[in-house]
């Protein structure tokens, strides 16, 4: 099995070099997120994530979650490794000083969380799924929810779920069927059946707290009538530990593609007591806060396993000799050269790089964005970061967990046979990965928020706050003669963005379908064209420090970019192409002519 | 999990219509291959297909293959099916009727192995691997090893395999360890270790023909001092049953992804005795017999394990209610409209169907031209026939399966969630599907193959047996009003292959690395205007036959058609640019700046 070694310099690139993570000690409450303190959580989180997670990974996978008599038990030494983790204080850093936390950047919890998914995706989604319940339940519970379960999800001993999805029901919500009853004193009975639910049952935590859509005797007809609720497993004692069994029950566990080691259970609420979480029939609006920071976290985890898929694929890629050079024998001292001699391995390599670095940055970019949204002063720059933010989550969750996938396959197919084989690890990475453009909306689904939400928006508003930066980068380098090779392919391929989004606009006022049709393409031309002012900006740093003390580092970085430039961005040549032949042969394509 | 119901019509539309297949019957030895018996012998496979294989392919990848006791065995159900399937006779299809076979085209045999390795990729490998090396065997074996094995593998009583992987190579066979030593009756004794041996084991046959690549005392260095062997599990008795054992023993099975009701051996050869194939030092020749025979064969998985997805994606799609049309209710009687009304929904199924009916044309045609290549009497006619064939092998090979990977990974996102979960059958296509991509070489091996060695052979003889058919066609239509749609994106994208065709020959020359960094993206390419020319001659059949009998068949062609021009063959666009960036980004790219 590869091993996994924590890529803290290229974190540091990105936090400190790429953005300005110091600059985030100016906001209220990040005073001391300083370089030091971030450093050495960022060193110690990759000593947990290499030694303590990476190890339980593949056998995790083998193993998976077990259900017997009504209990689910986590694979061995999962346990043992979460209870360690949550003694480290990992669950605490981005929560709330007031409720046990730490009160540190987003930007700093994602870089942490990176970590632990490459290292263990199953594991990292226990925790992942908690902070998901901590953020609904902090934006939209009442005092009294949040001072009796926000300490508890803080330090980890509870955790959480979010339980939407049922039998008939996935990405319609509108059509939920678990109901809620109000009692006299304020509580109220949560009956139903959620299925697909991640880290819904386990044996790391005290207690596990539900967060339940339903809908209310009086609810309005389909999307506008869902209501939140908190349904905990164990309800709360006199003294604030798990006290009785609530109604709840574990019915079972899922047999999967991946993600063994994380149990996705069927959970039967039968008059559970519950609670109402936010305003009545508004529970899709608390959920939507849940949900964009679960979307940027699961394109987290496509950026993570594709550092995974490329740790192995190198390791592998360095080792192995077989064949010589297409251009003569490279080591004569050996029967053959490494596969690295050859251009399609490197392709591949390159191709898995420059696709994880840049969706590093990217991803680094928005989380920056979401701390000042959330502790910006200005309230114009909150805004503008919150639009960002906005825009740009769909892009990062889908086109990440795209790339993450590609790059999981790269990394097997450089493997070859040996690839296949789930010794050595590469194809639980594919397996892993695959849930990742499917949960928390398909990516078609985040295709749809992007144009169908996000861009119209505001008249265009969330769109401005990404063309502006990339349209003054490219007017500040146009000059500039050693940035020609980033800068051009970035400008051409912009312009074909804005030019497609002008399209879209117009065909999508007269015909939905047409952006419907048009919005998976489109998502992908415009995460590549985000990835590459990423990558044109990173260049332009590389440049400045290639002939400095860490030239290999910089130099990497450059010549990344070049590669990026001239290999993967022309991807947009073709989608724009496919994108203006419009949607008239898709939809214009009688049902029964199928099959 | 989805029903399997064998594509009849399609296959016969393919074979009839687009292809002469009842021209195949004026070739010596094929007489009887009429239009009757052909339909026959297909209606007959697709109820083995449907109601034989398929029912145990779930319940084959769940409990997959054991290893007990030096003994594998195959899953519940695959001997009785087996069983069943040799006294239908269906391993006897194309074999020489000198040994009990029934002499059929190749074409026929390679659409009933479709409808087997759609019902059941790991069962359908058994065969297979017997019937590659019935070919070998056939090719290059001497009388008297025909006479004593080729009747057996006819019948398949006995089944065979390919021993070429060692721990050290892979594709590298010049690598190869395993030691021949020559015997004074004419045997030789075989000693060395292969890996990755499919079906090399198992359950279902009395005996396991063993063809091993190994090197003889005085064999020169590298590929070309690679000998084959004819190596049985148990030697033949005087009355031509198994005898006694030979030094053959498996020492274990792999874990692997996918096929898991396929064993993937680890052979021990000890002293054990074999025969030589053909001549000394010759064994790459007599394997490349299998090879060509064997990457068709796996190309046809592509396209089968395509046809699996597309089967379950649109029955899902049917049946499953979830939001509604983006311009407004359709099914108003329900709480939501089916998903097919979803533009992506529509979007992932017709590039399934594209590529799965596309794939079916390119393969039927190769299959033909490789009949002509055997039979015809015209030695020119049978040269050309199998300079096409050796030119589209490895697009059919590398293309086809990353064609049928990503229909499997779009069939399983239109389910969604639920296309994660194991019980509906759609991730384990994936996890099948994913080794056609790397067995028989991988796909940056075939790759390699068409730009170096199938590219540059006779000046471009074999190119321009694609070519010129290609440019007749083109020339002939392009007056053609009602085809204008086709033939101009036809004529766009053969004219862009042209060019870097034109580009790749000129580079490569002067720098192989250059061919081979572009060589995945140029497969790639080539299959796309490949496949291209399939529609748009299955278009020209449709629009006559449009407003006959079958009027949603061929109207069905005919808007595939048009939705391939304009939505998947644009790719093309974007590969011609990044091929034409050329290789400098990715060989210019030291060792140590990988990380």
């Amino acid at each position: 099995m590869a091993n996994y070694k924590a890529p803290l310099r290229d974190m540091k690139f990105v936090h400190y070099e790429l953005l300005d993570g110091n600059a985030l000690t100016a906001l209220p409450g990040y005073e001391e997120a300083t370089e030091d303190l971030v450093d050495a959580i960022l060193e110690e989180a990759g000593k947990v994530a290499e030694g303590v997670l990476h190890p339980i990974n593949r056998t995790g996978d083998e193993e998976g979650c077990t259900f017997e008599n009504g209990v689910v038990r986590t694979p061995s030494g999962f346990k043992e490794a979460y209870d360690t983790f949550i003694e480290g204080g990992w669950t605490t850093l981005t929560c709330d000083p007031e409720f046990g936390g730490q009160g540190l950047p987003h930007s700093v919890g994602l870089m942490v969380s990176e970590m632990m998914s490459a290292a263990n995706q199953a594991f990292a989604m226990y925790p992942g799924l908690s902070h998901g319940a901590y953020n609904a339940l902090e934006a939209h519970g009442s005092d009294d929810l949040k001072q009796t379960y926000l300490p508890k999800l803080t330090e980890g001993t509870w955790s959480g779920t979010m339980c939407l999805t049922e039998p008939q029901c996935g990405t319609d919500l509108g059509l939920v069927r678990t109901k809620a009853l109000p009692q006299d004193d304020g509580s109220y009975k949560i009956t139903g059946t959620k299925i697909f639910i991640s880290a819904g049952d386990h044996d790391l935590t005290e207690n596990i707290l539900h967060l339940v859509l339903a809908k209310l005797p009086d609810a309005p007809e389909g999307i506008k009538g869902i209501s939140l609720f908190l349904v905990p497993k164990y309800l709360p004692a006199e003294d604030g530990s798990a006290g009785p069994a609530n109604g709840v029950s574990c019915g079972s566990i899922e047999h999967k593609m991946g993600i063994n080691g994380n149990a996705t259970c069927v959970i039967n609420f039968d008059d559970a007591t519950g609670w109402l979480v936010g305003e009545p029939h508004k529970g899709m609006r608390a959920m939507f806060t849940f949900m964009n920071t679960a979307r940027l976290g699961v394109g987290l985890q496509g950026l993570a396993q594709g550092e995974a898929a490329y740790q192995g694929a190198l390791e592998y890629a360095r080792e192995r000799i077989q064949g010589r050079s297409l251009t003569g024998p490279k080591e004569l001292d050996k029967k053959a050269d490494s596969i690295l001699v050859h251009p399609d391995v490197r392709r591949m390599l390159l191709t898995i790089k420059a696709y994880t670095e840049g969706s590093r940055a990217l991803t680094g970019w928005i989380a920056q964005e979401i701390d000042y949204a959330h502790k910006s002063p200005d309230p114009q720059r909150a805004k503008q970061a919150d639009d960002l933010a906005s825009l740009l989550t769909p892009i990062i969750k889908a086109f990440q967990t795209d790339a993450g996938y590609e790059s999981a396959n790269m990394g097997v197919q450089v493997f070859g046979g040996h690839g296949y084989i789930r010794e050595h690890g590469m194809e639980q990475i594919i397996r892993d990965c695959r849930i990742a453009q499917i949960y928390e909306g398909t990516n078609g689904i985040q295709a749809l928020d992007l144009v169908g939400r996000k861009l119209p928006m505001g008249m265009g508003r969330l769109l401005r706050r990404f063309f502006h930066p990339v349209q003054e980068f490219i007017a500040a380098e146009m000059e500039n003669d050693e940035m020609e090779e980033f800068v051009m392919p970035l400008a051409k391929n912009f312009g074909r963005l804005q030019q497609v989004t002008a399209w879209l606009a117009e065909q999508g006022m007269k015909n939905p379908d047409e952006a419907g049709a048009a919005s998976v393409e489109y998502l992908r031309m415009f995460g590549l064209v985000a990835m590459g002012y990423m990558w044109a900006r990173m260049a332009k740093i590389g440049l400045a420090k290639q002939d400095g003390d860490e030239a290999v580092f910089y130099k990497s970085k450059v010549k990344t970019a070049r590669f990026y430039m001239a290999r993967l961005l022309p991807q947009c040549g073709g989608l724009m192409s496919s994108i203006m032949a419009g949607s008239s042969t898709i939809m214009d394509f009688e049902d029964e002519l199928f099959g």
